[in-house]
């Protein structure tokens, strides 16, 4: 068994948005960082899985955002992990600014295989993983699982350069940017909190064109990101509180 | 007279491209975050203006890349204050990994008027200013005054919520994303260092509609930035060494 680890930033220009507070995409993107470092410090990073070709995919992702710190602001992000299994680890994470709790989330990943691109089975890292778990439950519910929607405002692009990571994938954040630019801009000024889920489905490569379909429902707003190649790559939820 | 001031960063997941090292926007970034902070430490920062309803504005930037840090990379970024008038200051930049000078640039900054939109006289910061003027030229050439370009291709899409700065307006690192995305990929995957010129000419809302216009002669691209408002934003060249 292990302890929760911390770690500290501080709230940079290009993370906050016009309202001078972090975006959701940019806590969000705080999280993803303290997975990749905390996976690498206690040993099953992306640097030692690469050696396998296998690599860490993220599968799902629920996030609370009470309030969003602002520029230049402190934060601490706490990670830990509590699952594991065959097919996915669970990590979770709370962001503090000083003592107040500004968000939450819980993410799930399972391990790929970068030439069949299929999950791999995780029983190999069983000892690592085994010691590197933490006794305490997730803050949030899990994260929900997506269906198909039925767009109500569609709009596409091609993917560019600054989009895409290392694989040439697009990039986690940016599919999650282009929700967010699809919310009227009046609901994200006067959020008073939200949670969001995320499904990730498929991978869209350099060249590919991005659809970004949403629908909405009182304070709900459903979204669902397709490739011109036909297939679905994500889909995700906003729920403002 | 002042010293030259350090400032020392890691590059971050959300940093690099595809390659995995910095793009050329981050950096420039790194360049810009300082400028701010230097600024604010040196008592002209956005924060002690605002008070007067002026603020700072980027109207030119040259930058220098000799090689991208990589991932995880720790750089220091040297920074500069070497010419002021009435008008318009000068920053230098000087970027380090270890001690390999990867990218140097020069800014040019005048002072807007939030209300009427004009440039202000900067007579009155000159105590401020002479003080923190450090005796060191410039580590290349003065930004380009670039002109029209007769476009060879061209693209456009609306200003949305993840390109918007606190005045409302398209950042500028922004635009950057936007020159880099019109180029062939190949270009950046395979550079071996670049000089980057861009002019600031006039500032794009949200709901207006970007158009980025590119021709290329040679190892020479050139950029132009319109708005479906009718109005030339910037203007920018990067010569692939």
């Amino acid at each position: 068994m292990a302890e929760i680890t911390s770690y500290n930033f501080t709230i940079q220009p290009q993370d906050v948005d016009f309202t001078l507070r972090a975006s959701a995409s940019s806590i969000i993107n705080y999280m993803l960082n303290v997975a990749g470092i905390d996976a690498h410090r206690k040993g099953f990073g992306v640097d030692a899985l690469q050696g396998d070709s296998v690599t860490w995919v993220l599968s799902r992702l629920a996030v609370e955002i009470k309030t969003q710190p602002k520029q230049y602001e402190d934060v601490q992000v706490d990670t830990w992990v509590n699952e594991f299994n065959r097919l996915s680890s669970t990590r979770n994470f709370r962001m503090y600014q000083h003592d107040t709790l500004c968000a939450m989330g819980v993410s799930q990943w399972c391990m790929l295989d970068m030439k069949s691109r299929q999950a791999v089975d995780m029983t190999k890292l069983k000892d690592v993983y085994q010691s590197a778990m933490v006794d305490e439950p997730s803050p949030i519910a899990m994260p929900a699982r997506l269906r198909a929607i039925e767009p109500q405002n569609e709009s596409s692009r091609p993917v560019a350069y600054s989009d895409i990571d290392f694989n040439r994938h697009v990039n986690t954040l940016r599919y999650i940017d282009l929700m967010f630019d699809a919310l009227p801009i009046e609901l994200i000024e006067n959020n008073n909190g939200m949670r969001f889920d995320i499904n990730f489905i498929a991978e869209a490569r350099y060249g590919e064109v991005l659809s970004v379909g949403s629908c909405s429902e009182g304070s709900i707003w459903q979204f669902e990101i397709t490739s011109n190649s036909g297939k679905t790559l994500c889909r995700a939820k906003i729920e403002f509180k």
